[in-house]
């Protein structure tokens, strides 16, 4: 019997410019402190995917997103679960930023450059290959 | 405002040969008849996707899986909205293939040999990265 798969979502928020939006993951946190990331999370039973990354974009930064397209989706494991995250593409449509206490900074960061930024290891290769990715089709 | 945004999953069940199943679109569907695919379909309102690979499949193909990877996801139009398909790597932990009226005959297919196959444009190249990549990896 395999450990049970779960899925969480990402949402890349993109800005006009290339960029896309990073927080930091604060000391209330007990893994991977200090480390960027895309906001997201847990996608809770019963609840739709897309109203999973509207809601935990909401959650950690106050910005109204909506899904534009589908960035892919990445495996890990995690102790007791599997999980699969799966990652989409957004634009603001609403708010300004304001982080919950998961989250201490928040940066715009061109995709060329997240390369620079210390991410959290399990996704962070998926990070910089969706980065390469745009790039690659001068989506920045 | 984009078309929503709706989860659908597949179903790659491998055999130890390194093979998968390929089912084939009965003229009891609007679209597509005739092209084989992996098993699948929509995610429920409330069901869990993992949930969801395990129900298509069975309604599909009377077997029952267990959902061992991922194999990634992909992203087509519909007319009325946009489809984020997540496919899983699966293997059979019960059961016989008797097929539902939606399909009509089934193959298992080397992953080298899918090429061959008249397979869904929407997922045919995704379908074909993943055999290209598990091939590379020595998967098969």
């Amino acid at each position: 019997m395999e450990k049970p798969f779960s899925l969480a979502v990402k949402a890349v928020i993109l800005d006009a410019a290339g960029g896309c939006l990073l927080i930091r993951r604060s000391a209330a946190n007990l893994h991977f402190v200090g480390m960027w990331e895309w906001p997201g999370g847990k996608v809770d039973s019963g609840e739709d995917f897309a109203t999973a990354v509207v809601r935990e974009t909401r959650e950690e930064t106050s910005l109204e997103v909506e899904i534009t397209g589908l960035v892919g989706a990445t495996h890990f494991e995690m102790p007791k679960v599997n999980v699969i995250l799966l990652c989409m593409e957004t634009r603001i449509v609403g708010g300004e930023i304001k982080l919950s206490e998961e989250h201490d900074q928040f940066m715009w960061v061109p995709l060329s450059e997240l390369t620079r930024w210390p991410l959290p290891e399990q996704v962070a290769p998926f990070m910089l290959e969706y980065a390469k990715r745009s790039i690659s089709a001068g989506h920045t």
